[in-house]
């Protein structure tokens, strides 16, 4: 099984391309679209789909993103294998799946050795069709990570600053996702159920529940969510437009 | 094969999640993405979406729809078994569906069952990807309803209702779907032919054709549609724009 | 493998049905689905965005492709044989597909004989469900095109006019494409490299260089692009709104 992640948007060739591509090099191959409607360019939220999709995949499975503002330059484009395998470049997009993979070994994808299974060049714009994507195929067909480029030490990946802060009894988070009904995820797992959150920033405090019903709409809550982050919400309307909060933004929140 | 239907939206984990997780416990699911762009929480939408795929698949097909604003709630999830089989919530979802499945028997799902198959907690936000794909994926390969609940009257289900009402010779629909180009759709089926429909409404009588060329752009008219509903158009526009029309809106309409 | 593009768009029922269709005819296919979103009726946009996907896919690929104003009229529906398959309205969707496709045979498909395989009723607004996708996924099983029509003079399809025009040392360009990040591409190929690019219609010389990074952010360049066509970006912005282009349009431009 392939996931990918990418922004290549859904109106134009590039998904078909890269399918189309991948296919003739590994027929049998089952794959999923996570979504290609990554916002441009964000590494960030990228990275936080990834990481749910790994939560819930079998093993062996392989994971194909390609958000990719650096394509052409010299960013390495990589392999991860850990009971899992990340396909991507590397600018950080790992971080948060790699949480859930069990690294062992990474490698530096080699677009020579990439070209001979392909047998056509590779442009310098689109590493989704030419590198990741028949990448990921061969991974999936049986390939070893070593035909594809040479090992690399898994402490040398580029990854993102996503550590939680505390300061004093404030958290300094970041918003890691705001999903389609304006849901705001906050990188803060494992911590003990509050029966409440103080939000400074805005002087409120919401009450901390399970599920957005048990507030009136368009009431603010927090509550644990389906991704075991913190997350902020407002039952049927958007935290996001309410508390003007976007991916990469920080916010301080007090757990009472 | 497995049919999917949800207000997920395209740009989210949760898709890929819900396949991921739906692969993992059956490897050789054929899964169709119907649509994930449900508007959000409108079950009656869904139910005509759900209803049109029913139509035009083989026996044995399991659909899985989740449009469902009371998750985390007492609604209950079931299974509804027929010459196809529908994974739902029992909220209106599967009425127009059921028209065409020649629905023998019904089941409430218990999660403490589903549970049994994928070994996960299940979250009070996205039985999609923990309740609902999970049953749909284990149906498609060979478990029996019976499996994940008890079985429950057919008569008990939740039905929306959309039954055509007459008074005097004036037809009160209600609109079922309004397609991507404005073509809006009403709840009127198995209908006498007539020569052109009258919108009392809106003081129109416009004429009923087979396609939609055979007017001038910008013209209304009314025509069969490809789904056997009533359906009012507008050549290369929005009739739904024009009459300002949309999903669960009533209408009266006079056939000539 | 089956490759899909249309304008049907992904909120509807549309998709759904006409997988469903296809995998109760051919429950092995492997559908690809390229994209549903080709702008409202625009065959120019189909054209080159089936042709991206022709160039990438391996023989014996069979392309279904429905942008189809004029379903319901007397347009032909066709099979196009070459190394791969199309199958299409006759309104000029196959122009740029077929300069990859070393076609062999045309056929104009007869409904009568379509009918016989899906033992359903053609309507007049959905050829997609009815004809096309039935077709492709038949022809994908094994199916002989002249199993659903007569041979028809390849000659007779019908093409739209894309050939690139000289006058004097000015070369009259059409966009062929205009991508989700504003990225403007022109039917000119098979060039000799320039250094940089004039467009006298907007006052400009600007750049050409491999890749979008190479110029400031905000900043026009002419470059290869990733489908061997002459393409216009701003980097990290668009080129289609800063310089008011859309699909269809006439550019002027010198080769410096």
């Amino acid at each position: 099984m392939i996931t990918l992640t990418t922004d290549f948007g859904l109106r134009g060739p590039y998904v078909g391309e890269m399918k189309a591509v991948m296919l003739g090099l590994n027929p049998k191959a089952i794959i999923i679209d996570v979504t290609h409607s990554i916002t441009r360019h964000s590494v960030l939220e990228g990275s936080f789909v990834m990481e749910q999709v790994v939560k819930h995949s079998p093993k062996g499975t392989v994971h194909v993103g390609v958000i990719d503002p650096g394509v052409g330059t010299k960013r390495r484009a990589v392999i991860i294998e850990g009971e899992q395998l990340l396909v991507v470049p590397d600018n950080g997009l790992a971080t948060l799946p790699l949480k859930h993979l069990r690294p062992r070994r990474a490698y530096e994808i080699d677009f020579e050795r990439v070209r001979k299974f392909t047998r056509r060049a590779i442009s310098s714009t689109f590493h989704g069709r030419d590198v990741f994507g028949p990448v990921g195929a061969l991974l999936d067909a049986g390939h070893a990570p070593e035909e594809f480029g040479n090992e690399i030490d898994l402490d040398s990946l580029v990854r993102l600053d996503l550590e939680p802060r505390m300061e004093g009894d404030i958290w300094r988070l970041r918003v890691i996702y705001v999903d389609d009904f304006g849901n705001v995820i906050l990188n803060l797992e494992n911590y003990e159920r509050p029966r409440a959150v103080e939000l400074p920033d805005f002087g409120l405090t919401i009450p901390y529940l399970d599920t957005y019903g048990l507030v009136e709409p368009g009431e603010l809550l927090a509550l644990p969510g389906s991704h075991d982050y913190l997350e902020i919400a407002v039952n049927q309307g958007s935290a996001a437009e309410r508390l003007n909060l976007k991916v990469g933004d920080e916010v301080r929140v007090k757990l009472l």
